[in-house]
């Protein structure tokens, strides 16, 4: 079988062959149909997210149950499915309150080396390692999936459908009625975006130097939209929301951009770090600028309940409330990953996403 | 009329007689028969919040209407109340959804000077300047008071309760079973100690490095206390909520505590600023510590809705469900400023309060 193996930021991602252990109890193999190519694949292999490698990489996928270990219960093969890129334990107190992104027993994804590559044992990349014909998650880790969803719209559900409209739904819990802003418009932030349109918001205005993902934003259900290569966002939104946005949201992962979402809310404004800048970035604020009731929320994969919220998004889907098929800017086959990747680094995707079957 | 006005920072407050104009439209003259010392008075004498001068000091207090100017309806002149240091405007969107303290229409405190010392106006500290026999305050900056509850007591109602209850009941909304930290447990944190209580935290840590401060702590209902002048704090309070709180309240305003009590949170959990550090202080994280779903929360006068929140707080006190008789170390004649000062620089007040008719 066939993944793409990051060695090191300075050689080329291979498509090369591997092997793959089958599941073991509680575990199960999924055969990847569509996998989508996400900002944070780019940042393990531009050494933002430290990993350890040789790591087949890809985390957001969608497939059929190809195989069950001793024990699972909840699929059986055959069944479509969507990756979540969570392990969470189902037996701690933030699991049992539903919060399985803050689970305190949670095994490291980087201990995790189902993949063989050349005699040598290859890491899992966030629970999934979907770039790749098959991979072996737990069970907690996949989610049934409605068979009406094609599999690359599926896929996308998984990572940045489910981070984006998260931070908005379950995250910021936005209210109706409220004002937002979002600064950076790509595949993240297009669906904060429409979880903004689908919460009620009445402004939504978004942000980005990209005159292209300004566009996909109006298509997506931005109000507004701000070029911050041509005009001040602090100013314009405040300008646009009487002195501040109700919530911004952050989905660079840069400072100077999270210093403009901090300063973009007003009196009792929520600001939600999406982004994830280089491990041990700091960032820093006066204090007092958070005086009025003012928040900062950090924000870990949408908040995501994968068991409920991934049907729900399919509903939405289907039933047209939620963009998906837009999202998609190209699709590519395994073999063109080089590609894939330089057309994600020059900003034109949305989201690209490989169809596993080769097909381009 | 006696009144204790600041100059400098160089200079002692002097104990003066000043002038004070009459009520206008809207504003009701009070004659103050307590008031209580908060830090924040000594923020602006040592500068750490910059005012304006000569400025009349005190911003807790209680007292009798004295006279109300045209179109007051709400009180009239004999009536007991509390002065709330809030001058929002009841009519912009913040107000109209109960949000008072991020009103976008309150004028400046610092633009109000109804008092005339040796010739000159002086500026009026907070909306309230209640170390003086009287004051003029706008008709929204009083409550009514229950008759029950003594001056001394209705005046910490004013600021130090409502600041510390407010953090944790207004602002965190802690959730019944929830595990907290106080870091610095004066006047306000003491506060948070019974915002917790009532709100039906689990486990409350007060962390202090005064042994007397820990004592009252234990007193207000604190189920553990931790002595930062011997122990960690941030692994004590680990150790003791098995990874990290849900909530931890900052009230000492230095950035070295803040970083503690964001430390001091687990996954999910919440650190809300009520101490306030110097204007202009910057205090820097690293991004990546907030991200699984942790939050920093800026905090205005607990969130106050002085309306709402003064009669019920005084209920409460009535009841015996809320500590303020315990939070009064000692009472002063205004006369005795200097020495007040001296006790609260020390670290010996929970709260030392100033009774107007001389007494101490």
């Amino acid at each position: 079988m066939k993944a793409a193996v990051f060695y090191a930021s300075d050689k080329p991602v291979m498509i090369e062959q591997v092997t793959l252990r089958d599941p073991g109890p509680g575990e199960v193999r999924v055969a990847i149909k569509a996998a989508g190519l996400c900002h944070s694949d780019l940042s393990v292999i531009d050494g933002t997210i430290p990993y350890p490698v040789p790591v087949v990489l890809g985390h957001e996928g969608a497939g059929v149950i190809d195989a069950v270990g001793v024990g699972v219960r909840s699929v059986k093969e055959g069944d479509p499915v969507i990756v979540s890129t969570l392990s969470h334990c189902g037996r701690c107190a933030k699991c049992d309150t539903g919060h399985p992104t803050e689970c305190k027993n949670a095994p490291s994804p980087k201990d995790a080396k189902p993949f063989t590559v050349g005699g040598k044992a290859a890491f899992q990349f966030a629970n999934a390692s979907v770039f790749s014909e098959y991979t072996v998650v737990r069970e907690q880790g996949v989610v049934l999936l409605d068979k009406r969803v094609p599999f690359d719209r599926a896929a996308l559900i998984g990572c940045g459908v489910m981070t984006g409209f998260g931070a908005v739904v379950n995250r910021a819990r936005l209210e109706p009625g409220s004002t937002m802003v979002v600064f950076g418009v790509g595949g993240i932030g297009l669906n904060c975006v429409q979880g903004g349109v689908l919460s009620g918001a009445s402004k939504i205005i978004a942000v980005d130097v990209m005159g292209q993902k300004l566009e996909w934003a109006k298509r997506f259900g931005a109000t507004h939209v701000v070029d911050a290569s041509k005009d001040e966002p602090v100013a314009a939104v405040k300008e646009l929301t009487g002195g501040g946005a109700d919530y911004s949201f952050e989905c660079v992962g840069n400072v100077a951009v999270i210093t403009q979402a901090l300063e973009a809310i007003g009196p009792g404004g929520t600001m939600v770090i999406v982004g994830v800048p280089k491990v041990g970035t700091k960032y820093d604020f006066v204090v007092h600028s958070l005086y009025q009731n003012k928040s900062i929320l950090g924000c870990r994969y949408g908040a995501a309940r994968p068991q409920r919220d991934f049907p729900m998004l399919a509903d939405l889907y289907l039933s047209g409330r939620l963009k998906i098929d837009e999202l998609i800017t190209r699709h590519y086959a395994l073999d063109d990953f080089d590609h894939a990747l330089a057309d994600l680094r020059a900003g034109h995707l949305a989201r690209g996403v490989f169809s596993m079957d080769g097909k381009s």
